[in-house]
This record gives C-alpha cells, structure tokens and sequence, in this order.
C-alpha cells in the first residue's frame, strides 16, 4: 500500500523568528525546513504528493470559536499598528477565567487567544494555518472516499490548539478538523496522538463529546510543556465521560516503554470500536529530537506504525504534527508510514 | 492632622529592570526611585515616616494561597537554576482554569502565578513585597489603635495581586491586607480605589463577599489594563452581589468627570455604613503620570483627598498603589494628603 500525502506550498511561509521562553526570546523551533524534510520521508515511502483544494473556512469553523478564526484573520495587521511592537503577535496579559470580559485591545485579545508565548503570529501565520488544516480536510476526504489511509503534511501543526486559542506552534487543530470531516459518515472516530507533547488542544475541543475517543501518548506533564493537561485522571467530562485516555511516559523512554503504552490505547481503542482513526503524527519522540524528552528510535517508529495498522484496520488519516530539525526527521516519518504501511 | 506614614527600607531593592510588552522587554516603570518622591511628598504633608513592625506571614496568609506566597518566596532561586534564563522570573504559559493540574515545574508555576509579564519576580521581590504589606498592615493598626488616619508607603504596590497571582507591578494587595486587618474590629470595611488602573486583584479577593465592599474609578479597561477586569457589570457574586463597584471613566476624563465619579462611590460607600475605609491611593490618575490615562491635576488630588474624607469622618487607612515617575508624584501625594487631613 503507497498513501496519497497533502501539502501546499502556502504551509511554509508562516515562520515568526523566535519565541519567548525561560524570559528569553529564542529561535523558533518550528521551522520551515520541517517541510522539506518531512516530504523527503514521505517521498521515501512511496507517497504521492497532492495539492488540497482550497476547502473555505466551514471544517474550520465546525470547531474553532468564530471570534478566534477573526482574530487569527486580522491579529498581525492590527498588532503592527502599536508604535514599537515586536515582529510577532506575542501576549503579555491573560484572563484568568473564560468568564472575564473579552477585551477590545489586541494586546488583550492577544492574551485571550494565545495561551502561551510560542504560538506568535506573523505575516503569513493565518494563510499557513487554513492551508495546514484543509491539507486534514484533503486527506480526510480521500479516506471517505475509499483510500485506506491518507497522510497530510500538516504544517504549522495542530494538536495544542483549542476551539478558541493557539499554543505551541499550533493554531488550528488539524488533527480534530480531520476527525471532525471523518464523523460525517462514521458515528465513532479515534484520535490517536502518538506526539512528544500532550495533545491538549485535541483533547480539550473533544472533551465533552462521546463521539470522538481521544488517546495521548507523551512524555509527563508534570514538568513538561504543556504541564497544566496531560495527566492519566483527565478522562472526559460529561458526555465525554470516559472518552479521553492520556499515557504519560516518564522521560527518557525508549521503545519497548512506548510500545507497551501503544497496547494500552490500542486495547482502548478496540472497545470503542470506531468506525475510523485520525493519529496525530508528531515525530517529536524521536532520540534523535531537540526537545529530548523520549528516545523512540526511527525503528520505533515503523513499529509503532506498523503495531496501529495492525491493530486497526479501517480508514485511518495521518496527521502530522510536532517533530523539529534533527537528521532522522524524513527518516522517522518514512519509517512510521511504510511501518504503517506493511511497505517496510 | 497630620498623619504617620509607614515605610521601610526593604522596599527598596527589588528592581526587576524590564517587564514584556508588546512583544519587547522595556525598562520598569515601578521604580525605587518612587519611595524617594513619595517619601517627599509624605514628609510636605506633615507625615512623621515610622518604620512598621514585622508583622509574619500571618497577615498576608489571611488573604494569599499559601502555595503562591511560597512560590513567591522561592521562585527567583529556582528560576536561577534553569541553564540560560533571563534574569528574572518571566512567565511563558498560562493555565486556562485554576480547575487544570497545578505543575511542578517553575515555568509552569510562573505561569499560574503570574497573571502576566508586568510582575517578574527577581532576588528581593518577595522581601520587598513583605515588607510593603506590613506597611499597610502597620497603617490600619495605627487606625485601630485610635488615630483618624494613616499612610502606607507601600512598594512594590497590590491592588493587581489577586489570591493566587501577581500581576500589573503587585505581588500581595496590601490595600486588601489592610482592609482584613481593618475587620478585626470593623464589621463592614470600604476599599475605595482611586488608581488609574482597575483594581482587579483586589475585587476578586473580596468578590464573594458582603463584609468588604470594593468600589474602583478608573480608566475605561475595554482598551486598558487590566483589560479583562473593571467594567459596571462586575457587581459581586454570591453573597458578595451587590457589594462591588466599578467606575470606569473615559480616557483622558480631568478632574470633573474623576470628582463625579467619586459622589457615585461615596453615595455608595454611604449605604454601606461602614466602620472603616481604605483608599487604594494610585497617583497614576495624573495628567503627568507616564501611563496617560486620565488627567487628574494636582489641584483635583487635593479635591479628591478632602471629598473622601468630608464623606466618610470615620478610620481611614491610606495605602500607596501605582503613580509613576514624573515631577509631579511628590505633589500629588502632598497634595491628597493635605486634601484628606484638612491641611490645605
């Protein structure tokens, strides 16, 4: 089996130079490059790359807050009219509550809609961000209309993302944008995200709903980004009772610990019996990545696609996520497909 | 009259020298140099400076979580020893809900301390501010003890600390530590903020609450800080519905539109019958204050100084909140004093 992969040369040119962390503004991790390496793996794996037609704001806004899109919209025109701001939309001020007052000010609406200071928006953030989601939409579609798997080059990323704010990296959530066009002709879809960092913007859009299970797997949050979620007691809430499941690794973790998490959501995965699966790709896992905080090896990788796919055999979308510049990038993503595949 | 004000040298050294805004670290306009213009303008009112006692933690742990009282005290050592951190505590990520997991790591600990990038924390921030709340600590029991009225200098200054958090310059609302003093013999207390700025830290500290009631005039925040806090419709909750006021004047609004104001507060203050007041004295209403908000002149501190006191002829604890450096920060407190005292 070979996969149809999406991308549009409009992912790329969103990239606001740094980001705030330790007190310091540093060089954005969430380069470019990504692209190339990562259509270098996904050309390795016997891929076919295909444009994503250009699908509106409707999957977007089946689950993002209209006033978030509009602000993503506008948010860098607005904030360069401040005398003396920074290259990048980046918050100082944050409500406490989602019950404060919504503000005028784009230095507040800055604060309200991005949760943390490594999601800046720059020039093309808005245009990359729709372009990354309908490549979700692409590859969701070509699934519904009969492929087994589709890989969407996703970039910028998705799954920090919640219906109302951006957050490391992610501004739109394609992974939940895929699942979300996947419900149209399956009743129960999964959400499996295989990322470094916890999906929290994943699990936060879906966190009511008994429609879509959502899986994590990740390194613990408890000293590590995104540290306020992520943690195994999050179960759903409500509805969504019992439809969140997180698997939080203790740093350092290579394979076989990874693995034996993976047969923990797989087993949890075959219960709710879905009619299709999103995985959230990230590659961020890898020993090989600057974040450090796994050590899955690009072996790893195709055992961790190839454990999925035998697993679950229905339609399954693969979204990408996190995974930064490091030399196994396009290796560990070639890896993961043709694992994923039965090409390996 | 004349009045003891309350200071001591401790709230002097914390200095974090930039703050983040608009996406840039700018020189902190909360600077020691205050205490000196504040001290003039105290001593030219007749004010004999009395060092307060020390008082413990017990005052401000009426008040503060205790979790944020001991992060406070150990951040900025613990901050250190990140590699490569920026000289003081600057937070990155911000919870969405006090309902999401409370980490153990700083960065994280920052964020859900630190409402936002207006209060690093740097080598003697926690000093300071203890000190600065024992100065309105020592005001109110001078009050209790039998004088009229006294002053606190407090720096770094409160009115934007809420239980849990920092933000905007305040780490522990002094003003709301004095009013709590206050009801050790005072069934219904007033805090009557007269800052440029929205007391927010002080209005959710008392928002459940129908012992202390909390009344703010200050610039409009749809557009300005606090943003999120200060408009009309925030009246209380609970059994403390009905027992907050918020006065929001338009940008630019001078001494009539202020002093119109305060006849809605004080018409207000008197239904409450209290048994004492606290006036959260913020000099940054100033038509010379840096922040250019309002324009208060020096004249109308006076006016505003001798209204209260005409209104309200019971104890009265007046605590330092913002006013920024400019020739005129001196006066202004002279001449609200001198106001208040019936001097003038």
């Amino acid at each position: 089996m070979t996969m149809t992969a999406f991308f549009a040369d409009e992912e790329r040119p969103h990239y606001p130079a740094h980001f705030l962390v330790n007190g310091n503004f540093e060089p954005n991790p969430e380069h470019p490059e990504r692209v190339d390496r990562l259509l270098t793996g996904a050309r390795a794996a016997g891929c076919t790359i295909k444009r994503p037609a250009e699908f509106g704001l409707a999957p977007i806004l089946a689950l993002h807050d209209p006033r978030y899109v509009a602000f993503l919209e506008t948010a860098y025109e607005r904030w360069k009219r401040i005398d003396g701001a920074s290259a990048a939309v980046t918050p100082n001020i944050h409500p406490v509550s989602r019950d404060n007052h919504y503000p005028d000010s784009i230095v507040a609406q800055a604060g309200w809609h991005l949760l943390d200071a490594s999601a800046p928006v720059a020039a093309y953030t808005y245009e990359s961000a729709c372009w990354s989601a309908w490549s979700a939409v692409a590859a969701a579609q070509c699934v519904l209309a009969g492929e087994r798997a589709a890989y969407a080059l996703a970039r910028p990323p998705g799954h920090h993302a919640r219906q109302d704010a951006a957050a490391g990296f992610c501004y739109f959530n394609n992974s939940a944008i895929a699942a979300q066009t996947l419900r149209a002709e399956h009743d129960r879809v999964v959400i499996l995200d295989v990322d470094l960092h916890h999906g929290n913007g994943t699990q936060d859009i879906f966190y009511d709903r008994d429609d879509v299970l959502t899986v994590s797997i990740h390194a613990d949050p408890s000293r590590f980004y995104p540290f306020f979620w992520g943690a195994e007691d999050e179960t759903g809430r409500g509805a969504g009772e019992g439809c969140n499941l997180n698997l939080p690794l203790a740093r350092g973790s290579a394979d076989d610990i990874f693995l034996a998490a993976l047969d923990k959501a797989v087993a949890r995965i075959g219960a709710f019996n879905p009619g299709a699966i999103v995985i959230a790709l990230g590659l961020d896992a890898s020993e090989h990545d600057p974040f450090g905080g796994l050590r899955v090896s690009t072996k790893g990788f195709e055992r961790i696609g190839a454990a999925i796919s035998a697993a679950f055999s229905g339609p399954a979308v693969l979204v990408q996520e996190g995974g930064y510049l490091c030399d196994a990038l396009g290796d560990n993503l070639a890896a993961f497909l043709s694992g994923f595949s039965g090409n390996s």
